[in-house]
């Protein structure tokens, strides 16, 4: 199945705006001939402009060995229609699966496409993107499994996300938000207040 | 006006659950006679157990000051029903008001209760808490505004979040995501998949 990924340049200053309600990220990874893509809850934006991120990425992860060779990694934000794909790229390894390949015959493969400034692969059924560079902190790495990464490019899908605010078309997949377990809640109402 | 602030203790292992989905959060601090509270959208839990956050506090703030002098500082994570009071304490400066006495007569003045643990207050209205303490390091401090922190306990709102897990009960406020210019989305509906 090819599908049409429809997508928008996120201005950079407006890329927090991507995480800053804490969805559950896809990280995307790549080095020469691999790549790989894992679940991630522990994410948030570090700083506006320029964007940075913070991610934490276990040490015995196939992602893990290929940022640490890349210095690259990308953060996608997953619609609850592939929450199932989210839950099980999250629960395998990729030194086991191509988690872009179909050969389990379980359906939970994912799409991938190219991003514009880093070679770590974008996630077809996200609703936003996030290409990083990884800020080099080996102390945090080391001790924490804490990366921080410079955003230098983002994306969106108009349909949930455009002119710098989400804005979820009626009838499009949310984001979503890990618990524990495989529970999820998905993002709810949308509502202003004043001071 | 007093509020009985019902809570129950969170067994450790599990107090990173309390942040997992990605809620916004108040961060409360104290040092001597000073205590203060601000909102933080950027936060993540950093470690199952023991237990660690990571929060960005900024430098201009007086909650950096009081975190830095004190080493201490709650995560407390607000329900809709403080939203407002939440705006209110992130958009003002802990130097300019008292943003637990209602000298203002705006109302959104917040309470605050002792925690066990450390000296900074606990927020009431909220959902759950983490007490903290820092582990430091200054370059990550200095450098990127980033504390990370060791929870040395945890309590929630058993109307929220009972034997591990959150479970809403019917009309009970819902946790927060900030977005940007007072717009926040509520937590949304719980759902679960299998890979």
């Amino acid at each position: 199945m090819t599908e049409i990924i429809e997508r928008l340049p996120v201005e950079l200053p407006k890329a927090y705006r991507l995480l800053n309600h804490g969805p559950t990220v896809l990280v995307g990874s790549a080095h020469g001939e691999r790549r790989n893509v894992m679940a991630a809850a522990w994410s948030m934006p570090l700083d506006f402009s320029p964007p940075k991120v913070a991610v934490v990425i276990d040490r015995n992860t196939l992602t893990r060995e290929l940022v640490e060779a890349s210095g690259e990694f990308s953060l996608n934000v997953p619609a609850r229609a592939i929450a199932r794909e989210t839950l099980a790229v999250g629960s395998v390894s990729g030194r086991d699966v191509d988690k872009f390949s179909d050969e389990s015959g379980e359906g939970n493969r994912v799409e991938a496409f190219d991003g514009t400034h880093i070679r770590a692969p974008l996630i077809g059924g996200c609703l936003a993107w996030l290409e990083c560079r990884v800020i080099p902190e080996p102390h945090n790495q080391d001790r924490y499994d804490l990366f921080l990464g410079e955003v230098v490019a983002a994306w969106a899908d108009p349909r949930a996300f455009r002119d710098g605010h989400w804005q979820f078309a009626p009838g499009v997949s949310r984001s979503i938000h890990y618990i524990a377990g495989g529970n999820f809640f998905e993002t709810g109402e949308a509502f202003e207040v004043k001071t």
